[in-house]
């Protein structure tokens, strides 16, 4: 049985929304055993009100929590029963076999780092993105793509950025069904000699790695259009790229406003057009994806959006499970020393 | 009287937009001296169709262009007297007064560089990008930003970052009549520690440089929303978000020629909304702001996009005649000197 640490407390919309996505998993078909960590007496107050199954869901004790303004080192050592270490731990400890936060990304990888090792040859994890895409991917016609690092690390070498490709390769593998992802380095030309000097030799090294399906550099064109289904680039770069993406989604939602107060037969056309706008929608509101996972690590940890919902916290924790059940970090570990996983 | 060498051959769209653009300027209000540089009988094949005004069109003969697919080094060697190597050398020797080309991007960078010097402190020249924002910029309400460097070059020192920022804000004053842009460093977060070690050096001369109006570093969130008038970044970046840009614009076409398809209500719903669309499709398609300006040389240099129509090819000639007659590049030296433009 697979067990999911979630940390109870974090998140922009407070412990409300992530206790309800627990509840809300623990009565679907299949459950996945979730133990809750934060302040009793608050995760409490919102499962009196909710439909859940006891047996599902345990309550482990914590006090505290890393708030966004926080300095995230400084909030870890100062509180070491805070919930992210808590959380932590249960799985360093074996009582648990995943991590879950939707609160502070920097204290959620610190508080990973303290608690877990690195695989074999990870010198840098990566938090990895995903993202909605024009063109399908894998066998099931996934709507999105997946970008790493996003995690805004600067500086990564050749190593690190073949180690992305390697850990993308495997994730998507696992999540999307995806029996061989096209993976592909981000760059300013498709030709090999495109790029800084530690993307040239990265795109040397992943030609040569048979336990990744490489096709080679991508643009800037081929991010929204999806044309691969794992996206390689420096955490600085993706960044940027995933912010301004963010950027994009929020300006055609208050253009999108603004027609519709603006005139009668505008508002009257994006009625009829409403259907097509939902598309429109999920396809930039990459928020509506609430788990990023940060790859790299012997254990699973997927961090869930800030702004999760009750359904993105259901999500993301059905995806750590799955991530467990399918062995995620042993396929790691086998592209990682050159295999084909 | 400014005179414009323009590369009649360049451009997707062959000799014949590029020459109806100066045809279209010379019966305009406020006509330019352009000399048209290329084939005579190719050129004078367009003019006879046109309505146009001979006192401002004057015809220099040059053989040959240089193709997407050539090696621009090898081109420009090959055939010294190709249309943009003539036309860069009329401007060296004095005959005119600016450079605009909708041809190879790389060979125009590349005859430019031949031809002219790069202004004192210059140690790269930067290709700077015009792209529609939500927001407005300047006293007449522009809307669209500047971006620099767009031009792939990749790992700009902090001195490059520096220059680019002084660069940018002459142009910005001049182009939108914009007394103080405010210019920012793109970066990973808005601290001025966040980013790699050139931008943070960067950050910090730029804050002691009264000659721009920095106002700090800005996420990839404000490309789109257009918080400030000049972002400065490497041109591996610029790349990358700008192609990225062009993505976005293309999906959201694709998605609305398919809703557009589609459905009869959705169809009634698009024309309906046509009004408002056309100023969606104005905001995306950063192609129709033609001129972008390569900065750093002592003569002005304006890069028309190469799928430029003849509207876009007169908007290049007029932005080049208004960068000489306020005197961009003594603008860009007072500016690099430390005095304020």
């Amino acid at each position: 049985m697979i067990r999911v640490a979630l940390d109870a407390m974090g998140g922009d919309k407070g412990v409300h929304e992530v206790v309800c996505g627990a509840a809300m998993l623990s009565v679907s078909p299949r459950p996945v055993q979730v133990l809750l960590v934060g302040d009793p007496d608050a995760i409490n107050g919102v499962l009196v009100d909710q439909k859940y199954d006891p047996r599902w869901i345990q309550i482990v004790p914590a006090s505290g929590t890393v708030s966004m303004g926080d300095n995230p080192r400084q909030a870890l050592l100062k509180n070491p029963n805070c919930s992210i270490n808590v959380a932590a731990r249960l799985v360093r400890d074996g009582q648990a076999d995943a991590l879950v936060s939707a609160g502070h990304t920097g204290a959620t990888i610190l508080a990973a780092a303290d608690c877990f090792q690195r695989l074999p040859g990870i010198r840098r994890t990566a938090l990895a993105a995903v993202y909605p895409t024009e063109q399908r991917h894998g066998p099931k016609g996934d709507p999105f793509a997946l970008m790493l690092d996003v995690g805004a690390t600067v500086g990564s070498t050749a190593e690190d950025l073949v180690a992305f490709g390697v850990m993308g390769s495997a994730y998507a593998k696992i999540i999307s069904d995806n029996p061989s992802p096209r993976v592909a380095l981000l760059s300013n030309g498709t030709e090999p000699n495109k790029g800084t000097p530690s993307i040239v030799a990265a795109h040397e090294r992943l030609t040569q790695l048979s336990s990744v399906n490489f096709v080679g550099n991508v643009e800037g064109l081929d991010i929204p259009k999806g044309t691969v289904d794992v996206i390689v680039c420096d955490g600085f770069l993706g960044n940027v790229v995933l912010k301004m993406l963010e950027g994009v989604s929020e300006v055609f939602s208050d253009l999108a406003a603004d027609a519709y107060a603006r005139k009668f037969l505008w508002r009257l056309g994006l009625t009829m057009l409403s259907q097509g706008l939902r598309q429109l929608k999920s396809m930039t509101d990459w928020k509506q994806y609430g788990g990023a996972p940060v790859l790299g690590f012997d254990h699973v940890v997927i961090k869930a959006h800030g702004r999760s919902n009750a359904r993105a916290i259901r999500n993301a924790i059905k995806v750590a499970a799955k991530a467990v059940d399918r062995d995620l970090c042993e396929q790691i570990r086998v592209g990682m020393a050159g295999g084909s996983t």
